[in-house]
């Protein structure tokens, strides 16, 4: 494979962004192959099922894949795994491609390139993180090795830097399998995509099933001391543990399209327009290495999630084969599952929107997930945030039982966000009701009717 | 209580259409108390959850009220039980409402009236209605005398006549209770308001939960013989039974509006606008016994639904203190739990699209609940019909297990559909997605997009 061979449509990551994209191009254009580069041997991994892949309820890493490689060729991908693309030039429209088995790197010439690079853990000033023992926990090898690790007989127990989502998620695998499991977090609050209100709860149910929680604690270093590692935090406590994972965050990885001629903005994420164009001619990028269009906002943020990867992917691989499409942005919609309880979010949070201007006002309520005269009903809690001038819909965060179908009430609104609905619109929004799934004001009626009594 | 207390709101009947007329003008006006004439000694019991109440797994009749008395009182509403309204004149403005203990009849003056006096079970042509163990299903009282007779121990066969929402879920019930149970319906498919292939599906849950299906079978008499029912029908079987219900729907029950000087229309509904005016001076009508504006059709019809009556209850109560508003239509979003399964619709069956002159296509996919690398996870089936001109989307059908977030995940769809989406925008929508609750394409977008390809 060389220069010689230049193909229509280059796309650089296996992962959501690129998979995506090359299955959009496909579609559209069932004449051309998309050749897919590879750095690993892991295409189209769900990165978001390791933490399930590391408890044990996942037994084989490769059902963590969406579609096997097979699928993925019959689909009319073109796959070139195990290579790492080290350069790009624009110019020439050549992407090089090296080997990970040390074999000469070979050169690719494209038409168009979708860059879908992703985004690496960040590493926080802590000191010792080299020592072994200390993980990230991202790509495939990474994951393995922590697998490798939690599966042996010498790890008992494990300490986790970082409360947000993939260290809460990592930590409910943990104890699924019978660790000891202690979560150490620098800000004042667990999982701080939801306000602190939600937070305690989340804190709660940790401690309920066995995970030490400690907020407001900053790790400086972790050292290996008498064969086990001990981690030093500004409290003054040391604490033990056989390994420990460090999770505390994303950074885009950006070098390519930096070298390539692109700009980056918000949180270093590579700037790009609504059709995932970077500026440089014939150079698209996506997913967790680019900027977030936010669809309330109207402005870039950084908003790395799996959702947006695929979306983003699919608008590149569309407008990379001539088919005009358009990102339409991101409310940062996500959920949580974190043993019996489900949190969900969407829109602002109460801060985020005062800081953007708006003028919110937020309403708290609990309401049965299903009438409680049949049996299971549970409470579900909700608050919205709306706009006290107008009424206009800003974000709502959910949290209640697995089961009671938390997540997609949050998406009902996420739908009544994208659209700009207000508050009192949601009472006419004509939802289904039957006694052992809802009321016939669905909960998500029933705050929105709440915020407008209370305010 | 006499005309000389002329009231500022009357509210005749204590259904979901009277009691939210009830609260929402007294929200508005909280210097008002709304009077509500209620014919039986239940207001606000939630008569879809009388087959809950049949089965056992709502143990208490009480427990079905959304509220106490006491809470209807406490929330400014005033309360005359057990008077049944048999007379209104529109030019004195006065209802006459006659105790059902024989006692003088009252003559109570108003200045505005919502009428809320709902729908009766349909009588269908079938000899012997009138034998003892042949019984309808609708007020407190009629769900009384079955549960008598399904308590009792002479009670082990039970017919339904119907195979609709209240016939399963009383399939259903009884099941749960124990009983021998069969079901036989006139139409060719059981749940007519899904399409054939989700009701083939519906009656393979129902006949392995030992339930016995008759379709195309219409019932003829009712025979009282030797101690027991005999049903006899026009495929010239003989079914004994110990109970018959019959339950084929339901039909306005219009005489007061009539008699007030309102028209009717589909159904024999009264006529209503979208403020719920029934076009006499003061004289407001919501809930069974009106036509549904539908949203998408842009017309009336007769959706008789619980989350409708109390939207147009809701309206009717704020026109009737002075408060403009108006109902913004149903799309006849329903769901129901039958067994394991969860069934759900909203918008317009194939047929019905066609029928409204739409040029309809439907696609039908089976997608994952979540992941199915996370224990648990089962097959969701989605019906998604959308105009083929424009793709604007018309209707879904969905069918899952219980759990699987089948009901909201078609309340999603509704907010698309009322807001006027195509399949197009619905890939567009930012939805959650964790593993064990999603996919990164959730089910919804799923079908959206192999509607797009599969056309």
């Amino acid at each position: 494979m060389n220069i010689d061979t230049t193909r229509p449509l280059v796309i650089v990551g296996g992962s959501d962004a690129g998979i995506s994209a090359g299955l959009r191009a496909r579609e559209l254009r069932p004449d051309l192959t998309p050749l897919l580069i590879v750095a690993d041997a892991y295409p189209n991994y769900s990165i978001c099922g390791l933490p399930f892949f590391l408890s044990g309820e996942t037994p084989r890493a490769s059902m963590l894949a969406h579609r096997t490689r097979e699928d993925l060729e019959a689909a009319g991908l073109e796959l070139l795994l195990e290579h790492e693309v080290t350069a790009i030039d624009p110019v020439a429209k050549t992407v090089r491609a090296e080997p990970t088995d040390g074999s000469p790197a070979v050169v690719i010439g494209y038409e168009n390139v979708v860059l879908g690079t992703g985004a690496e853990p960040q590493r926080p000033p802590i000191r010792g993180l080299e020592n072994e023992g200390v993980h990230v926990l991202h790509s495939m090898a990474q994951a393995f090795a922590v697998h490798d690790a939690v599966t042996s007989s010498y790890v008992q127990r494990v300490l986790i830097v970082g409360a947000g989502y993939i260290g809460l998620e990592l930590a409910d695998g943990l104890r699924h399998r019978g660790l000891e499991v202690s979560v150490v977090e620098r800000l004042g609050q667990v999982f701080p995509t939801v306000d602190e209100e939600f937070a305690a709860t989340i804190e709660d149910e940790l401690r309920s099933h066995g995970v030490e929680v400690a907020t407001g604690v900053t790790v400086s270093e972790i050292a290996c001391e008498g064969g086990r590692l001990v981690v030093h935090a500004d409290d003054g406590v040391a604490r033990v543990a056989d390994l420990v994972v460090v999770a505390t965050g994303v950074r885009p990885v950006t070098d390519l399209a930096v070298a390539a001629g692109a700009r980056t903005g918000v949180r270093g994420a590579v700037v790009v327009d609504r059709a995932m164009r970077t500026g440089v001619e014939g150079v698209f990028a996506a997913g967790d290495m680019v900027e977030t269009w936010h669809a309330l906002l109207g402005k870039a943020t950084y908003l790395p999630l799996g959702t947006t990867s695929h979306k983003q992917g699919r608008v590149a691989g569309a407008n990379a084969v001539g088919v005009a499409a358009e990102f339409a942005g991101s409310l940062g919609s996500q959920s949580v599952k974190l043993f019996d309880l489900v949190v969900a979010r969407t829109g602002l949070r109460h801060d985020e929107a005062e800081a953007e201007g708006f003028a919110p006002v937020t309403v708290e309520i609990e309401a049965d997930d299903h009438k409680a005269y049949y049996p299971g009903a549970s409470k579900i809690r909700l608050r919205l945030t709306a706009d006290g001038a107008d009424g206009r819909l800003l974000g709502v965060q959910l949290l209640g039982r697995y089961g009671a179908e938390v997540s997609k009430r949050c998406d009902v609104l996420a739908v009544a966000i994208q659209l700009g609905l207000t508050v009192d619109q949601v009472s006419d929004l004509d939802l289904t009701y039957t006694p052992p799934l809802s009321s016939p004001w669905d909960p998500v009626a029933q705050v929105a009717q709440a915020w407008r009594r209370g305010r």
